[in-house]
């Protein structure tokens, strides 16, 4: 069974686990939370100091209603955010993947880490804003480039889960090709309530972990693990080949099928793939515009990701959509 | 004119300058260095000593012979390495981009960053190992999400240039979309030998620099910055609408024409883009295998950026080309 904190302008907090009974029926897992009495600023420096938040589950305090706190991201920041491309079989088919898909990661910027209630805000220039919920690992252990990272082994290099929320401004990310900047404005990864902290056999369930997202109410996304194309310990070795991380550093892990951005069919893909870029732009765009998916002002997404056991429970992303001002 | 600081492992150095009229004759413009008496660890940390970079300048110490001076990158690491996509229009014409070019960026792992003697090892899945000579802007301040750079702001954000390769694995490049993998290997970014802290009055010759870069003594690539599309402080504001950047941070700004990469016809592109993604790719690489411009295990690439009065001069980097053990 996992361990989750939350981190708030005070400092960091334990969840105090309810019976899973009550949880099964249909109650909040968790509703009250105890401080962690530790030196930690850094989510880095908070899972070094795991003893702290063990201490304070086991204090015995009655603790503080969860529903009292403001939530921030439990992933603290500079860090580095890497995120996968194309990684589940859903999502391939929404983006008109055929064949092998290479895998492939791409950079955000951490300043575009926010918090779980935090709204996400859309830039003026950005006109087609889509959601993608991912799985984050946050990593507990420094990874050198070369590190093979077997199944077994991933317990000594991932320390826990959170919910993330990829956002994306389509226009921007298709037409400079550079998946980058479309996906680093500032709160353009809400992330949180809770850093689920997992013990080794906690591992074993990560398949049935289940990702679920809805605006206002509407369910778009909905898959477990299963559907994932590049698992996370392959993950870990194939970025590994590039890319060093260390503690506290977030891998997102894509995004299932359901996004509002829906490729066009193949027969359109092929004709447009004969125009300049800018009017193929331009037209895919244009029917875009009738696409009702996409996020406006005043949508409010919810994003939950769990096993149906409540084993491994991440808790509910609930952030509202507003414009730039 | 600028102050050049090189770094080695007892520390950083300031160049002395010799009289222009030397540099004019074809003389090295610096051939002896003093030790920099600075707690500075970081380029960052340097950046903010500069007063003890003039103390050293002005010593009157007889100082080192350069040649006696084994130079690590002047950029310490970690750092955010950004980069500037098709930004030359002779690169872009080489790329096969047509009318308009929407200004992108990507990011590189500054795990990366090696020195300006260091070799560059190819990977062994790597089968097109591509150059590509970059300025490189070095932070001198924080730029926060926002901040809009005009000209005359410049030397309030830039504290100095480098010189950079933006070494790319090209089949890795191209097929997975994404650069940041096929840019981020280890010794992907040779970066130096010096770092050239400019003065305000130093901007107004920026357009003035020349990029060269040769291969065995085979020159391959030879532009200046009049040749660029983004200039840095348009490329500051459009990259702070949503990346932050601290001191230290590099911007690489981009690669004039003349890489080993050519993009294929636009008639052959064309029909390229009817075929799955795969077969295009095993298509063009297997044309790119008799192009003799790539990289081979014993080649040496040098680079040099410089006005041709010598009032900024970034020296010379050499690297060779060896192969993954």
């Amino acid at each position: 069974m996992s361990t989750n904190v939350l981190r708030t302008a005070d400092g960091w907090w334990v969840l105090l686990p309810q019976a899973l009974d009550s949880a099964r029926a249909g109650e909040t897992p968790f509703d009250r939370a105890v401080p962690v009495d530790t030196k930690a600023a850094t989510t880095a420096e908070l899972i070094a100091d795991r003893a702290a938040v063990r201490e304070a589950a086991l204090s015995g305090e009655a603790g503080t209603p969860v529903a009292d706190l403001v939530a921030l991201s439990p992933v603290t920041t500079p860090c580095r955010v890497v995120a996968q491309m194309v990684n589940y079989r859903s999502h391939a088919r929404d983006s008109g993947f055929t064949g092998d898909i290479p895998p492939a990661f791409f950079r955000k910027a951490s300043g575009s880490v926010s918090g779980p209630g935090e709204a996400i805000v859309r830039p003026s220039h950005v006109k087609f804003l889509d959601y993608e919920i991912e799985l984050g690992l946050v990593m507990g252990a420094p990874l050198p480039v070369g590190t093979v990272v077997e199944e077994r082994d991933l317990p000594s290099y991932v320390a826990g889960l959170v919910v993330t929320n990829d956002v994306s401004a389509r226009d921007v990310q298709l037409t400079k090709t550079q998946f980058y900047e479309s996906k680093s404005y500032p709160t353009f990864t809400p992330t949180g309530p809770y850093l689920a902290l997992l013990e080794p056999e906690d591992f074993a369930h990560l398949l049935d972990l289940r990702l679920r997202l809805s605006v206002n109410g509407e369910l778009r996304q909905d898959r477990t693990l299963a559907d994932m194309i590049v698992r996370p310990a392959q993950a870990l070795t194939l970025l590994a080949r590039f890319q060093t991380l260390d503690p506290g550093d977030l891998l997102l892990t894509g995004t299932p099928g359901g996004t509002a951005l829906k490729a066009p069919p193949k027969a359109v893909e092929k004709v447009g793939a004969l125009l300049p870029p800018a009017v193929k732009w331009k037209a895919f765009f244009k029917s875009q515009a009738r696409n009702p998916h996409y996020l406006h002002t005043g949508d409010v997404i919810t994003a939950t990701i769990s096993t149906a056991d409540g084993r491994i429970d991440l808790g509910e992303q609930r952030t509202p959509v507003t414009d730039a001002k």
